[in-house]
This record gives structure tokens, C-alpha cells and sequence, in this order.
């Protein structure tokens, strides 16, 4: 493949190009994304001309260029994504129902927390968290589920890494760290108050596939000091246990009926 | 940009690879994807561990690729489409509530319905849509509310091709067809019965964007003969009138009140 002087490849900076379109401008010029990518203009515009020719680009009415919705099409057709958000749907829709706060579904992607759906209720807690947007996994109630259900070796790996303090409650301590993995599988919850915004608690359940392996976090996120984990829990686990099931999960479990494994 | 023998370019050999992973199949062998593509193994193989090194692609379990996450992540973050139809969720999820019925949104794209979004009914009609699908625009209700609402070139384009009949109700004949899409926006919805699949009516409405033009169409598949307009045409147009209203429109409009156009 043609790489460029850099040592990029082409598809590499196709990516690059791409990725640049992301939460903050839904379309831009090309001098601007040139700028954002850190490219000479003349090769941006080389680049941008090929994504328009298949249409993973578009112009919009001002000349500027946005993400295509041919490429949308692509990533989402035949895409586990997509189901699993289809599947789980009806589910988020019940938990949000009951407990009036936004409802998030996420899983694991490059040791990050990847929010693949959300229902947002007006006029509820803050919520930083955004559809194909990103967490790290110490920082969010999902992130910890997820964290607490992976295979040791991945939580050494991410354990023995420096982590980052968003707040006076985010735990980065290993030891403070595995304790609280230990509880989560204990209990089958994680529920964590402003580990990465002081104003909000978030709270979160494992979803399973077949194979007993976790999937995905359900979660929601509450305005702290307004948490009531007796109802908000059961709420979870039972939209929780649906989705596992729907996902052929051989016997979802609910929580504490899952032995603690040591870390 | 380098191409192939054939003259196709990289990136344009690199989407059909992509493209290959459809609704049908979610993961494949990369010999069953050169046979499916028609490309040769080797090329085939080359292209697939590009896309693998970017993640656009990714490996399961069984050693099979599939379209990886991210992908979905880059064509969802800063997307309008992702935009819209978390504009529109809740408003679909009322629009369910209360019809209890399959409820989808789509929009236009190269002369095809895609459907960005449907929310399904159990044990309700027959329903083909599906998430990222697309549907024949002379074939469906959506497709018919956005071609009533559509500048007349684009009309007379559709109208002035062969339109293939899928079932005795399709109507072909460019006439009939003008004096449908006439109809349409007359009344300010489509309600055709059975004219892809005999045994489902499908009742849509426009979704105004700034600028009052239609951005999309909002749906609803019943099992023919349970229609009820009476209830299901405002139970549309209220939520298609809030979409329009969270979407900036000026004066969202609910039909009667649009003027018809001359076609």
C-alpha cells in the first residue's frame, strides 16, 4: 500500500480524516480540517476528494464538508452494534420508564467505556456520556462493571497503569481499585458517587452473551443524593437479565448469585 | 491514489469490502468475502489486513472477520444521522405508545428509503425495514412522503424510469404516480396498502428541517385491514411535528395547511 513520507498509510489517513469529524464539528472546511488533522492542505484536499468520490464525505449546502451517510450505512448494516442496541432498546426504554433518569448501554473498546445507546430525560442529572463517545473504564460505573467481569489479566493491565483523578472519589489506588472489583462482582452492581462529575452518581449491571461472557454495561446516571439503589438496582437487573436473554445468555445472573472470583 | 488492474481505487476497493458485510452475513471467512466481492484471495486478503490494522474490520473468536466497532464508532460520532434520530427516539417511542405498531424514520439517499431507525412491536405485522436497510422510494409510504416533498426534477426523474411493481398495488404509471404524490401532499401523509409486501399498510408523514424541507419521513407498518387513520395520522403528525420542532423548522407544518404543488 502507497504510504506517504510520514510512513502513513493511505488508509491510515483516510481514518485520520474521518475521525477528525468528531463530537465538536459535524462539518467543516477542508482548510480547517487540514489545520485539525495536522496535514498539508493540498494532500487533505486529495484525501477529502477520494471520500467524496465514495461518498464517506459529503458537501454540505456551504461548501463544507461532513461525514457521508453512505458511511453510516456501511458501519451499520450487518454490524454487532446494531443489533445489540436494537435488541436492547425496548429494555432501556422500560428501565427509563421506572426510573426517569438517562439510561446508557456500553461496552468495552480499546480498554475504553464505548456508549453505544442513550435515552436522555429532561431536565435530569448531568450526563457527559454521548452515543459513540468515550469514558475511561475507571471513571464510570460502566466502565467498573466491565472492569470487574474482564479477565484478570486485562484488569493487571489496566490496574498497574498510572490512572487518572477526575475527582476527590475517582479510585486509582490498585489496591482501593481491586477492592471495589471484588464488591461489584459481590453484589452484581457497581454504583459509584462523582468519580468523574462531583454532581452525579452513576450506577451499572453486566449484560451477558452466550457463553456467560459480559457484553455490555446497562447503566444509569442520577443526580447525587437523589440515588435509591432499591429501586433503581432491581430496575437494572431486570432490564439487564432481558437483554442477556434475548442475546441467548445460557443463565443470566443477577448478581449475587455470582460467586466473587479473586483478583 | 493507486489502482488496481481493474481501475478501481483503493478506497473505492476497500468499501466493497466493507459493503460485503451486509444484513445476510456478520462475519465470514476471508475466502467466502473474495468470493462474495469477486476479488481475487490474495487481493482480498491484503485489503482485509489493512482494514484489520485500522479496526475498521475486526476478527471473532472463530477466526472470521467482521465490521469492528470501530467503524460504527467513526460513521456515528459527529454524524447527522446519529443526531436525528436521537432527536427523534423519543418521539417514536410516544408515536409507539400509543399505535402499537413497527415505527421507523428514514430519510432519502441516492434514491432509496434508508431506514436510520425502527422501533419494533412484537407480534405485529410483517415488517422488511431494517436499522441502515433501504426500501425502493416508489415502493413505500416513506418513500412516497419524501418524493411528494421532493423539487420536481427529482420527480420527474423517478417518474420517467421503469418503477418495478412488487405487488398488484405498486403504483408504476408516471399519471397515477403524480396524482398520488399530489394526494400526499393534500392530505400531509401516504397511507398505501400493500404495495412491497400484500399484507401491511404503511402510513407515513414528512419531518420538516430549518428551512422547511423535508429531512425525513416517520412511519408506521399495520397489518392491513387493523388500519385506523383516524388515530394513527395524528398520533404521526404530532410526533413528526415535535422531530420537526426540536429540528429548528420554522413552521413545521401538519399538512392541509402546506398548499399542494403543482407536479
Amino acid at each position: 500500500m502507497a504510504n506517504s513520507r510520514s510512513g502513513d498509510s493511505l488508509l491510515s489517513r483516510l481514518v485520520t480524516i474521518l475521525d477528525a469529524f468528531g463530537s465538536h464539528r459535524s462539518s467543516m472546511t477542508i482548510s480547517t480540517l487540514s489545520r485539525r488533522v495536522g496535514m498539508p492542505l493540498a494532500t487533505t484536499h486529495r484525501l477529502v476528494l477520494q471520500l467524496l468520490d465514495e461518498r464517506l464525505l459529503e458537501r454540505d449546502a456551504d461548501g463544507e464538508v461532513r461525514l457521508g451517510i453512505r458511511l453510516w450505512e456501511l458501519a451499520s448494516r450487518g454490524s454487532r452494534t446494531t443489533d445489540l442496541r436494537e435488541i436492547a432498546l425496548p429494555f432501556m426504554e422500560d428501565v427509563q420508564a421506572v426510573v426517569q433518569q438517562h439510561t446508557t448501554l456500553s461496552l468495552l473498546d480499546s480498554e475504553n467505556v464505548l456508549y453505544i445507546e442513550r435515552l436522555t430525560t429532561r431536565g435530569s442529572a448531568v450526563n457527559i456520556t454521548q452515543i459513540a463517545g468515550r469514558l475511561p473504564i475507571h471513571a464510570c460505573s460502566s466502565g467498573l462493571v466491565l472492569l470487574a467481569y474482564s479477565p484478570p489479566e486485562f484488569q493487571d493491565d489496566v490496574l498497574g497503569r498510572e490512572l487518572v483523578r477526575y475527582t476527590e472519589h475517582t479510585v486509582t489506588e490498585p489496591a482501593a481499585l481491586r477492592r471495589l472489583l471484588a464488591g461489584i462482582r459481590q453484589l452484581g452492581h457497581a454504583s459509584v458517587p462523582g468519580i468523574i462529575v462531583p454532581d452525579t452518581t452513576g450506577i451499572a449491571v453486566p449484560v451477558f452473551e452466550r457463553g456467560d461472557r459480559v457484553i455490555a454495561a446497562l447503566n444509569v446516571i442520577v443526580p447525587l443524593g437523589e440515588e435509591d439503589l432499591r429501586a433503581t438496582v432491581p430496575a437494572l437487573k431486570t432490564a439487564a437479565h432481558g437483554i442477556s436473554r434475548a442475546l441467548g445468555a445460557d443463565r443470566p445472573r443477577g448478581g449475587t448469585s455470582r460467586m466473587p472470583r479473586a483478583v
